[in-house]
């Protein structure tokens, strides 16, 4: 079984997931939840309810695959085909109504990552890949004020950048890179960045793989932030490392880019003292 | 005639706009265009063919009005009633592919903004506000993969706030605060803010009408970045001005609060030497 045939199961992930979340999407903040006399947290809820959600499609599909999951832990970690899932990658971004969040859903085989998606159910976007190929499925968009009709997919790759001098850089936010070296680190690539964006969350990652931003440099990061972006990244012909150089699906330190004049120069400035 | 009787024609200009602007957003960045003999700028051709359109639509509804247009420049700007069009406001956003950028129409009369909308065709938002009201048309968020079916409105409101302390915080980026004092002066409210959010450019005042931010902060704005803003915060309960207190509409250093404790607290912070 190649990782190719978990595509339209990725999908049917997606479409579980997405219908947990997105009534939560927007919904009230701080609003009382008497049935539990706490505080209603929209965000958790959707994240517990979309894992839980994915968790249920897995084990009926799959009973013997292993699952990671942000909320729920670790199941069966050593199996052949592992899940490492995200319900809401962006928390802080949902929670003030912004769209740059997304639906991590990746797949390990054998200790590797061979497919992964991105899923943005209020755009309605799907960014996926195997590290071989990776394409953007998306509700095609319509003239005018008449609801879309289909869904539309095309083949991402990222683009060519001969230097950081000519690079459009992000991260999610400056303040998230916490230790002080490591954020003067990313200064020293910003400084000589073309343009620097901030914001982007997974959004940022997918916007490399199909050729709209250079470099995402971040810190900090765990294994269910990294393992689905992986093939995306790589599949739109990027690359996806640690700062150091080595693999990215055990997350820390992670530099992405779309071209590797580019990566070779953001490491080298990131690893020099 | 008063404000009321422009909202289904904004919408038409939304839809106009929106026509023309979709098919550049994440088309190939630096193609060549033969036929100009020089590089292919999707931004500023979705711009320019934007605003084009929107002035066409005027001059042929509303011929004694006037417009003033980021890319076009200034028609009859001592008219009674006066358009101020951003066809894409957060440019650096659509060049890097995230969606947080949007088209801004606002009317002035006799100087004053009456009623705003902010229009996002690629998550097809319409945010719109008369400084009494404001509301949210969306395209409706279907179930699962089905394509969604109608547009749906409701209202916006700010959501009370008793200080920094517990407000969420957005700037589109701290370098687009040029001038070192100001930039000063956003830090301290961002060290006092709970959150702090990047990345938001039009989107940042909507999310604050729809009760997700609290107080958003900027310098350098133009008449055409805040005008259609004003009607939508204000309408949402909220309170718009420069950092002084003065109207926004001319633009400059602004700040938008949904929570009259947290606007005084946050203009206090910046003025304060």
């Amino acid at each position: 079984m190649t990782a190719v045939d978990f595509a339209s199961f990725v999908e049917r992930l997606a479409q579980v997931s997405g219908d947990v979340i997105l009534p939560f999407f927007r919904s009230a903040i701080g609003a009382e939840d008497k049935s539990r006399g706490g505080v209603f947290d929209p965000v958790t809820e959707a994240d517990r309810g979309a894992e839980a959600a994915m968790r249920r499609l897995i084990g009926q599909t799959f009973p013997a695959h292993g699952v990671i999951g942000e909320e729920y832990g670790v199941d069966r970690p050593d199996a052949e085909y592992v899940w490492v899932l995200d319900p809401i990658d962006g928390t802080k971004s949902f929670i003030s109504g912004m769209p740059t969040w997304g639906t991590l859903i990746g797949l390990m085989h054998n200790g590797r990552p061979v497919y992964g998606m991105m899923a943005q159910p209020f755009t309605r976007e799907r960014f996926t890949g195997d590290g071989k190929r990776a394409r953007l499925r998306t509700l095609a968009v319509s003239r005018g004020d008449a609801p879309p009709s289909d869904w539309t997919t095309r083949a991402l790759r990222t683009r060519p950048c001969a230097s950081i001098a000519e690079a459009t850089l992000s991260t999610t936010h400056p303040a998230l890179i916490r230790d002080p070296a490591d954020r003067a680190a990313f200064h020293r690539v910003e400084a000589q960045a073309r343009l620097s964006r901030y914001g982007g969350d997974c959004y940022g990652y997918c916007a490399l793989a199909a050729g709209f931003i250079d470099v995402v440099i971040e810190t900090n990061l765990k294994p269910h932030d990294v393992v689905a972006l992986v093939p995306i990244v790589e599949g739109a012909g990027g690359i996806m490392t640690t700062w150091e150089g080595d693999e990215a699906s055990k997350g820390g330190r992670i530099v992405a880019a779309g071209d590797r004049r580019v990566y070779e120069e953001a490491r080298a400035l990131l690893t020099s003292v």
